[in-house]
């Protein structure tokens, strides 16, 4: 090992390391690679379509893993949770949903959603819902009065609003409207590739010039190059936002999707998991570099080719992830 | 005011005191009593038949309580919240249900209901349930699989069982199995009046040999005087379950019902809420001296008139309604 690759995995290896997003089949085996990897924490998808009930059964499963594998994994409640998780080797799992179908019309849902753990939740997943609309509705009226109750609501007990999957209507409402940061937890750039998912440079400006903040995610259909990027491509996807908003707002959201099958993609592209479908994948391959959590090191590694500072690296793996947090959460 | 009425006041003063159970129609007229009258906590029944769902609801709705009258009530989920409560002379909520049906047929919803501040659930509630049988039952076979289940889960998180409406042989179970003191929180002695709700001396020995609790309760029913019992008549009564376990393990469980009607006793009075009739209370008025939640400090009075000392007075009060807690909510 040479002196720069010792140096490259010493700042890995300090980093506090966030993943923005994965939605992973959560098993024994992603625990254990989210731990082994070194990612200190994760965004991990607990609702998607689900309406309450069913999103309270998924937290109790939660709740079992918390108990089942406290080797791997703890909650993420804090920022403070997720620095312990650092120092103990383990990674905190922050609760997100990809959606307020959980909130169903009841606005007291949001305070009983983030008593029970969730700290992110996006705002509609790909389609119109009580709250607003999504990235593939063919019109997009912004938020609705309902759903500017739901973002002041979220401000207020402290739960990050993702506006990934939302439409650009929508989107900029809850940006002008909350009194906290938002975030794009896990989006790309339509500037490398047209897509309904993919943010323009205008957008990407708009969240953060307002306080919020862009995740990068890897998700072969929005990368210019589909399945046969790599994980160089996914670093200068990066370095493409960071050219736009500086690199203090910026981090990674992978969207591993770990473990699913077609079932899976064929849920989440119909409506409602049901409905009209809304897009075709394809096949799913990540990033030749990053295919699967336990990669995640490799990062990094892309990183110092890139030529990135230790201060950009550390930046962009977890410590800018952390400020956002801390932002929202704090009481 | 003689010496005697100025150091019996000044051992209310400084006690803290905790009501067990407070059934009253919630109101910001009866948040301001209890606060007015030095509560410093009180057990509030957020669920009697409801299911998981409707609790919850009942459960937002307390959150939004406790937004709009932080002035008179704060949330107790540890005993430090109750002496910060004394403190600063508000009354801590324990959030408590007088029934499992919340539980459904999920052990999961035992931690989740915990995580939205429920401390207290009685296993069942005059009738018999998944858990186990009620005192109106007329056969008891005791715990039921899932009631065993619900009791050790409840240790785990720390929910204290409560046996009040319980039946006689369920009760012993959840007494034999239960790995933390369980109590019945608002009971009297059948010792005085036989009746189904009421204590066998037995029984009342029985909780409290094996670290259990008992609250003494001045429901007019249950009373041998009925609605012409005095405050006296209650006090006395604390004193017949004291001269059998001591006074260590007794404490206050009032069942003050204010602002309630007769949709209530009829909706509390039939299986399920709209069932067959289990009992019939006939006219509810709570003992001379003692009928308003305002009356409260009335009841160190008649302790003094009982020459009861002044560390009784204070264990009675709220002290061993506090250790009990401390012993079930402790990490």
């Amino acid at each position: 090992m040479d002196a720069m690759t010792r140096e490259r995995h010493e700042t890995y290896a300090r980093s506090i390391v966030v993943d923005g997003l994965i939605i992973s089949k959560w098993s024994e085996d992603v625990f254990r690679e989210m731990c082994e990897s070194g990612l200190s924490a994760a965004n991990c998808t607990c609702s998607v379509w689900e309406n309450f009930e069913d999103t309270v059964r998924n937290l109790v499963a939660w709740n079992e893993w918390f108990r089942t594998f406290p080797h791997y994994i703890v909650r993420a409640e804090s920022t403070a949770d997720i620095r312990a998780a650092k120092a103990a080797g383990k990674t905190a799992i922050v609760l997100g949903m990809q959606n307020t179908s959980a909130f169903e019309d009841r606005i007291g849902y949001v305070e009983v959603l983030k008593k029970l753990g969730v700290g992110i939740a996006q705002l509609t997943y790909n389609t119109q819902n009580w709250v607003g609309s999504g990235c593939y509705e063919s019109r997009d009226s912004g938020l609705s009065d309902f759903g500017r109750e739901v973002v002041l609501e979220m401000n207020r007990v402290g739960m990050l609003c993702d506006l990934s999957h939302v439409g650009p209507a929508t989107s900029r409402d809850a940006i002008d409207i909350s009194t906290r940061p938002v975030a794009y937890s896990h989006c790309l750039p339509s500037g490398l590739k047209a897509h309904p998912r993919n943010k323009s440079d205008e957008e990407l400006r708009y969240i953060v010039d307002r306080g919020g903040f862009v995740g990068v995610t890897m998700f072969p259909p929005f990368l210019a190059k589909g399945i046969d990027a790599t994980i160089d491509d996914y670093v200068a996807a990066m370095d493409y936002v960071i050219n736009l908003v500086g690199d203090e707002a910026v981090g990674i959201g992978t969207d591993f999707t770990q473990g699913y099958g077609q079932d899976f993609f064929d849920w989440i592209t119909h409506d409602k998991g049901f409905g009209r479908r809304l897009t075709r994948f394809g096949e799913i391959v990540n990033p030749a570099g990053i295919r699967t959590i336990a990669d995640f090191p490799n990062i990094a590694e892309a990183m110092d080719r890139a030529g990135w500072s230790d201060r950009k690296i550390e930046n962009v793996l977890g410590r800018n992830w952390i400020d956002l947090l801390d932002r929202v959460w704090a009481g």
